[in-house]
């Protein structure tokens, strides 16, 4: 049998990897979860038929969400990631030596323990005796707990069904309040050649939020065009004024000093794009 | 009817795109060449039924291809393209100003006689006084033209069949020879995360005949994993060392002068990769 798994990334665009099997499949409470093992990038998490993530080239996009903002914050000891519950964030976020406590707010527990039976070598970052898991709605969390953290991670899913909440403006703002005073977030923000206008509201929203707001690029090959952006909202420290010596060294795969810097470097119709906030 | 295109970008992994119309197709003295409509990128033109390029999204690899080594070259007076019969790279190298001449060497005729027809954004810079098109073989063009080109660039497809001899080590002591004595040369060379063993090959080729061998990146959505390599071998400059107030002005839509810089900055697993070739 020539079983291959494809996602229609858009109604007009669909990937597809070839699966040597199906290792799980349910439906949670809150959406489809499965494990497939793809030949291309060895075990990939779906939700709902989204690629989430894959053994192969995971570490493309939790390192680019954990290590950007852990790195421009001086000294990062308290770090939320809302969602992530494959644990592939706060498997980053405990490798920098400032963080103290690392709070993983995922609302469905199912995907956490998929995770940890499947993917161990993404989700075992929850083990680490600076991390909580707590299972419960990101959104509720960060309204209960101001002034809390110093980096929040929104590690959603695409802005559809259970996660559209974590794309609005009254969200983001309760994310500033969550923040210490020199707090810092990133949010994925999904493809500016597939979704523009998305790029575009979410870095108005979070601007409206937050004074300082960055767009910055990772290339994740198994999200729609492999071009993925990640907008940034900080209210006092900006990334590319971060003292390259002094980034915090530990073993990546993608992430370095000059990446950091590399990824703010916009293609001009990125820039173009969020231009069009001034109109 | 629901037609899609599906391009098996490898033997286990593939991509589609939905299609609004077939405009043409012919079986040339080379390749199957085709022009398809696709909703998410327009105009798409593939070879072989491998996607060369399209409307949508073209102008990222055309610019990179093209901006990186004539902005690092300080007088590329003289410029050869062997292959790129579409005219993308063509029409950004007339863009510099310092650009006199600029031949375009494609073996098949019929891909540059197709794109006027369909591709008139792509191949429009085809019709610039600047530019001669010959209808021959590039190696032996190279062989044939030695200290005559101030930047050579590399365009070819997928190093099966045709373009196969384009990948070689002599080829590329060819081209290092029809470079003038401070010339530059690019070379399209594949993902890093599909084919690593082609780029690190490319790399230790290139720098077998070239002093200077550097290895870029492009976010390109049509090409397996969105991620790109360029491989530049160069005499003399180093593209990282190009006074960023001296990089001309002219309209792009991916290249400026921080994306120039930005795109060297390879992630860690690509500089472990090349690092392989010291072993």
């Amino acid at each position: 049998m020539d079983l291959w798994v494809t996602e229609k990334q858009t109604e007009i665009m669909a990937i597809s990897y070839k699966v040597k099997k199906t290792l799980h499949s349910e439906k949670t409470e809150f959406q489809e979860l499965a494990v497939v093992e793809t030949e291309q990038f060895g075990r990939m998490l779906l939700l709902d038929g989204i690629i989430q993530t894959t053994i192969g080239e995971e570490f493309v996009y939790h390192e680019m969400m954990a290590h950007v903002p852990l790195n421009t914050h001086p000294n990062p000891k308290k770090v939320l990631v809302i969602g992530g519950g494959d644990g592939g964030v706060i498997r980053e976020v405990v490798k920098h030596p400032a963080v103290e406590q690392a709070v993983l707010c995922e609302i469905d527990r199912r995907v956490v323990e998929v995770s940890r039976k499947y993917l161990p070598e993404i989700s075992c970052g929850l083990d680490d005796p600076k991390v909580t898991v707590l299972y419960a709605d990101g959104i509720k969390h960060v309204k209960e707990n101001p002034n809390t953290y110093d980096v929040i991670i929104v590690d959603s899913t695409d802005p559809i069904g259970p996660a559209e909440a974590l794309f609005t403006e009254d969200f983001y703002h309760s994310v500033a309040g969550a923040l210490t005073k020199d707090g810092i977030m990133v949010a994925q923000t999904e493809s500016p050649f597939v979704t523009p206008d998305l790029v575009l509201s979410c870095y108005k929203r979070i601007s409206s939020a937050l004074p300082l707001t960055k767009v910055y690029l990772a290339h994740v090959p198994v999200y729609p065009t492999g071009m993925w952006s990640i907008t940034m909202g900080s209210k006092t420290y900006d990334p590319e004024k971060v003292d390259k010596t002094k980034i915090s060294s530990y073993p990546t795969r993608y992430y370095t000093p000059e990446i950091h810097y590399a990824a703010f470097a916009l293609p001009k119709f990125v820039q173009d794009l969020l231009n069009e906030k001034a109109k």
